[in-house]
């Protein structure tokens, strides 16, 4: 007895404004998972990506055969248009020194830390000095350039458990990633250390984007592990003169040329309205980019192959973007955008595939034009049998948001979020922690949805 | 803005019925999902059984030492009653000889297989014979004694991919295993290789139970890996005179003394109405148990300890039942059952966890009392903000299903289904395939489901 059902059914009898016509969509929907589950490709372009290319930051010979494979690949399907999209990316390298000791009472202590992406080098002989200890920007600010100048401020906020999203709890520490540098140079500090953005307790440093303001001096920041950060915190807990040495000798070289990568099958009807699926094909230097965001970019491949091959003929325009430079200047996306408002293209929706390859649960969304929102959770009883529940949450995604302005519906794929922190950034974020079963739900579910918006529109 | 909950509460205004008294309820809910997030000892202790205890098949050291564990564990806590009940149960032992190989054309290949829980050996030179290979049970019927007599019967099911939940081609692909054996007897096969049930494809073979028939010749049954069934059946498409050499020296020894462990609460209004809550203790000899089924036992053994540090004083009786022998034989839920008949007690609800330490979804549940069932929906909006939107299926679990006849309301606890049986039944069902927060998520799922049990009952 399928319970849950005979109670909405029930409630959609009374309210049969909210049925839409659902037979045929979930017959083809149906098809589309069967297809994803049984023949799905995108673990095995995943394997290639991840483990052929590996590591492919902007800039970075990674990138290059990053957009090559993606291109080849997508041709080698034989459908629809492949063509790359030119854009200027910053290049910033981690090079080949990144040490963090503190040094108490004559005992010397390694500590695991990356540089952050953009971060400044440490001078040659690097930083020895002392370290004071901060969980929020108010209480550096009561500290105030007394007690931090000539410091390495260390910012030690963890990720708050008690959030049943670990996306939540990024959210509110990412600031101490992002800004912590600009913040304690503020009050004369020469470095700045912050504890890495994830929920669990191990020996890997997190990287990602940490950012600069022009008026104020700019200071090496890196992220040192949460088991690093909790030793780090009490030996100086025991020993607040305790000093760290900490090199680092990453740079940022001139821009480089590179690409997105797209490709596009023009719609039956309406081939002037379009829908963009992607993820982003840069990824960190340590790991091999698996959840972040190769992922999202196979399952947005996944989606052309699924429509070729149930022979689903999309009404309208439907475009794969894999977008270059997601993790650090979102250039590709300002690219994109800019290129399409000037040749005066009209987005519909756009759907962005980029918090892991994990089991999905529902779409968040965003459009300045809320009837749309309307329209879309319409469709939800359509993903009810695939355990698509979570419908709820605000936004579409980092590269998406740039077609905002445009007033288009902008969606994100929702993963579960459990794990995708403890693998975020780091060296660990590696082909074989995906499952090809979660992986190819997701792709699915993408392509049903923008089957969906290419049949029906957003108005 | 919250759209879908704007909606929820726009129906339930029109269906007040349906509302609950939950706003003391939520904030209880809210806060063991904080206790078990921040303050969860499920993690640690799961660590503990799985790695210094590890195998614990029963009527083995490992089984004997995961009760002793347990019952300290609990004890340690001093919350509550705890007392183990004595059970008889199978020992059925792999020994140290299990190997497969195919000769074809004079090469012999190696593949990997394991016994089948309960299986008798070969004998001790091994079996050499012609494999027939089939898809169903329907085909073997076809092909008959003629063709059968004599070789061994490789059944090479593969579990169905395009289910979304991998439980349900776990029930439909499972009765290969159990009745692979006695279905090639009958006629005449002298051995049976099942194909691993599990939707990857790797080199893990998967044991299990098998069971015989009294009037049918008892045969050797094993498990081969995915990877192996897919070599061994295109071995035998090129050349269908191969052979195959099988060694197998497992034994069932007689009937060893163990245990259920069992832990409980008084309700402090109802003390006579119970609600159980429990895992298998007993795991399969090939891993560690981690996510089959220690992951059950310390999120039943949390649920007491969440209650005694929120200070949540329940109102009907809760019992944790950790069950000897799910895995071959149910022994130490029969057992539980018989005595709380025998002594006329009266369980009103029984919560089962035995389906992996993964991000929680819902929970299933059956009763022959339906106004039962009824009641538990009544809760689902609760859950809602905890991702436990999955309510529909039917079933309780294999322990708590003998508690069914007294019109118990039996619930299981659904996590995310897609990796379960990557490790199931293997030898990487390890402590390091368990992540803490998905794991603490269950925990704190059923305290919260036992917490409105015990306040409210089910009338």
């Amino acid at each position: 007895m399928n319970r849950l059902f005979a109670y909405l059914f029930f409630l959609l009898l009374l309210f049969p404004f909210s049925l839409p016509a659902q037979n045929s969509d979930s017959t083809i929907i149906r098809s589309i998972y069967t297809y994803a589950l049984e023949q799905g490709k995108g673990y095995d372009w995943l394997r290639e990506l991840t483990t052929n290319i590996g590591p492919r930051l902007s800039g970075s010979a990674g990138a290059e055969k990053a957009v090559q494979w993606a291109k080849a690949a997508m041709e080698q399907e034989k459908n629809g248009t492949v063509y790359l999209q030119e854009v200027m990316v910053p290049h910033w390298i981690r090079n080949d020194k990144e040490e963090l000791a503190v040094i108490s009472k004559g005992k010397k202590t390694p500590l695991r830390i990356c540089s952050l992406g953009g971060s400044i080098p440490t001078p040659v002989n690097g930083l020895r000095t002392k370290v004071i200890e901060v969980k929020s920007f108010e209480e550096l600010a009561q500290l105030g350039t007394e007690k931090v100048k000539g410091k390495i401020v260390f910012f030690n906020v963890p990720m708050n458990q008690r959030h049943i999203s670990t996306m939540t709890a990024y959210g509110e520490a990412g600031k101490y990633r992002w800004a912590g540098a600009m913040n304690a140079a503020k009050y004369g500090a020469i470095g700045s250390i912050t504890r890495s953005l994830t929920l669990a307790l191990d020996d890997n440093p997190h990287t990602g984007a940490m950012g600069y303001n022009d008026t104020i001096t700019k200071i090496p920041a890196c992220a040192i592990s949460t088991i690093g950060a909790e030793s780090l915190s009490k030996i100086l807990k025991e020993n607040p003169e305790a000093e760290v040495v900490l090199f680092m000798n990453c740079e940022t070289l001139t821009d480089k040329k590179s690409y997105n990568v797209i490709a596009e099958i023009k719609g039956t009807e309406f081939p002037e309205e379009i829908i963009v699926v992607g993820g982003h094909l840069d990824a960190w230097d340590t790991g091999q980019g698996a959840h972040d965001d190769g992922s999202g970019c196979v399952q947005s491949m996944e989606v052309l192959r699924i429509f070729r091959d149930l022979a689903i003929k999309p009404k309208r325009t439907v475009r794969v973007v894999l977008f270059m430079n997601e993790e650090n200047g979102l250039k590709g996306a300002k690219k994109y955008a800019q290129a399409s408002k000037e040749s005066g293209e009209n987005h519909i929706a756009a759907i962005e595939s980029d918090a892991g390859g994990f089991t999905p649960h529902g779409f968040s969304s965003e459009s300045i034009d809320s009837t749309k929102l309307t329209k879309l959770l319409n469709w939800k009883p359509l993903f009810q049998p695939y355990g698509l529940y979570d419908w709820d949450k605000d936004g579409g995604g980092a590269d998406i948001g740039q077609l905002k302005d445009e007033g288009t519906l902008l969606i994100g794929l929702r993963p579960d979020t459990q794990r995708y922190f403890d693998y975020h950034h780091t060296e660990i974020d590696t082909f074989d922690k995906i499952n090809k079963r979660e992986l190819h739900l997701g792709a699915a579910a993408m392509a049903s949805l923008i089957y969906l918006l290419a049949e029906y529109g957003v108005k």
